[in-house]
């Protein structure tokens, strides 16, 4: 019996299943540095530890003390399964008859560094930059589809003392596809606690990260939030209809409001000189989502659209006039279709089809 | 204080840190399900159950209760970084001064589900289907680019009694960018342990897959062995040069090979009509991956390249050739380069630049 174990990364975050698993085993198998971690749970077993590299070697052994009857763990740092021993050992494990395997997943790099960064992650990508038995253009055009989909991305194995290029093809592609302000998380577990940094990728040079390092490449609506970066998943804040939103969209609901700035309004122009009017009022508020720039006044449960002026963007404008045409039928739409109209909020920031929601 | 703690999917997948935190916790809040499963853990406690699509309410409650000056431990199903209450909490604690989080990552329906199914992860891909907030057209987005990059790719949410527009658009990307007979790996957490089963694309139904399932999809090498899904991760087999490759080698180093069919050897073809001979013996014997056909024979210590062909289509020839002899230098490069040359396959197997390694 081969219990493939992932140990996540430190105590806290091992499983119950991994600690027993452990303890009813006869012989550890491991890279060194992950059987040190687990020390004090291995005493009068077997231990085998290996270097980095020596991944067959240590499937090999596990499959061989299995075959003899012995109860093996194979250690993983993370969850075996993300970059970990299951893979190999399954490749392994086929040359031979009746080996029994069990996999223990764990918490895995990614899920660690989120934690530590706030709350990164929505759809997201996982992409390793390890280019030992994978060819560089394979994995460029991995990040370079998972940028374009607005994928969080998280990296493993950023960076090695001999393997730098793919971390730079990485840093262009961020550069090429998010562009130079896009926000990436930095989660260094040489220390302990973890050390968590937020940079933009203009920002992002080689001294700062290592191989103990896990990154988290933002979205086009990822957020800083004080040291926290933060990707919204989205919810839905009930609100009352303000009296001045309601008299804007009756009137466009009866067709007076003109498209494009309204240089006859006494207060034009607010914001700025060219800026659109046909939503004087927003829509969506409140959104709740600071990553168009507004934020909640703390202690008084105002959202304020302070930094917000996406909606008096031309571009913002074309895209949201016809779709909030087709779903706001009565003003008390803008309240009871509050979940479609952040859903076409989120088309339009997103540029994807904001007829197909 | 607030713990936003991941419970894994069963008792064996918690974590320590998620056993302490809720043991030194004054309340504790979550879905009735999650709340249920740790019974046991939460006797004597505050306890504040509420049901799904209460995000927010138990979000606001968790921070009152802390404000009130109590510990409180706010559960998450899996990782509450993934698709779970972190993000929440985090959009909302914002209203607030002075709130303290701490955010223990947990075991991930897809670590879970990859455990049970063997190892089919690689660079991969998490987009849930779910799209109460999220606009399908995003949604088909992020499908379309991760199945286009070859990543693997883990659904969540993938369907329920009234959201199956979502599901059938997955089907048909899947369909239409890997073709009918791409595995799918379905894990039903509704049974205990969970039931794990292997589908073509093309049998994949809506009656086979409900909201407590967890879906992975292989990439273009994923392969099934026995019951399991396998993505090889791929290492490297150290083996002497046979002398009938030494042989073939020498005359290809020497410019004596041609290119595509050789209709005068006497065993042309042994393959089929129209094959391609630039590779009699394969420069990547033995690959140690069956994502080709190839499979070991158990118990002997020998690879079999029983039902792998691909080396001699035109394809495949045609991407090689070139970068193949730019490789090899000396019929030792066989051995000696290795790692380089199972590049340059996987390369070419995944349609990215094989001259890009």
């Amino acid at each position: 019996m081969i219990n493939v174990i992932g140990i996540g990364q430190n105590r806290e975050n091992m499983t119950l299943g991994a600690v027993k698993a452990i303890e009813e085993s006869d012989v550890i198998i491991g890279y060194k540095k992950y059987i040190n971690q687990i020390e004090d749970l291995v005493l009068g077993k077997e231990i085998i530890k290996k270097g980095m590299g020596d991944e067959i070697y240590r499937a090999e052994m596990a499959i061989q003390k299995s075959l003899e009857g012995q109860t093996v763990s194979l250690i993983s740092s993370g969850d075996p399964g993300v970059f970990g021993m299951a893979n190999v050992l399954y490749q392994i494990v086929s040359k031979y008859d009746g080996v029994e395997v069990k996999v223990y997943p764990g918490v895995s790099a990614l899920n660690y560094a989120s934690s530590h960064l706030g709350a990164p992650l929505h759809d997201f990508a996982a992409i390793s930059l390890s280019n030992i038995l994978t060819p560089l253009s394979e994995i460029e055009k991995k990040l370079r589809h998972a940028l374009e989909a607005n994928l969080i991305v998280a990296i493993y194995n950023p960076i090695s003392k001999t393997r730098k290029e793919p971390f730079r093809r990485f840093k262009q592609c961020v550069l090429d596809i998010k562009g130079e302000n896009a926000l990436i998380g930095i989660v260094d577990s040489t220390y302990e606690p973890p050390k968590a940094t937020i940079v933009e990728v203009k920002n992002l040079t080689e001294d700062i990260v290592n191989m103990s390092c896990t990154l988290i490449v933002g979205n086009d609506i990822t957020y800083q939030q004080e040291d926290k970066l933060i990707t919204p998943r989205g919810y839905v804040i009930r609100s009352d209809i303000h009296e001045l939103s309601r008299n804007h969209y009756e009137k466009f609901l009866n067709g007076e409001i003109a498209h494009g700035p309204n240089r006859d309004c006494d207060y034009y122009p607010c914001h700025w000189d060219g800026q659109y009017c046909d939503f004087c009022y927003c829509p969506f508020y409140p959104c709740g989502d600071s990553a168009t720039g507004g934020e909640w006044i703390k202690g008084k449960n105002v959202w304020n659209c302070k930094d917000c002026n996406w909606l008096h963007k031309k571009e913002a404008v074309e895209c949201l006039r016809e779709p909030l045409e087709n779903i706001l039928e009565e003003v008390e739409d803008l309240k009871a279709k509050k979940k479609t109209l952040l859903k076409l909020r989120k088309a339009c920031l997103l540029h994807v089809d904001p007829n197909d929601l």
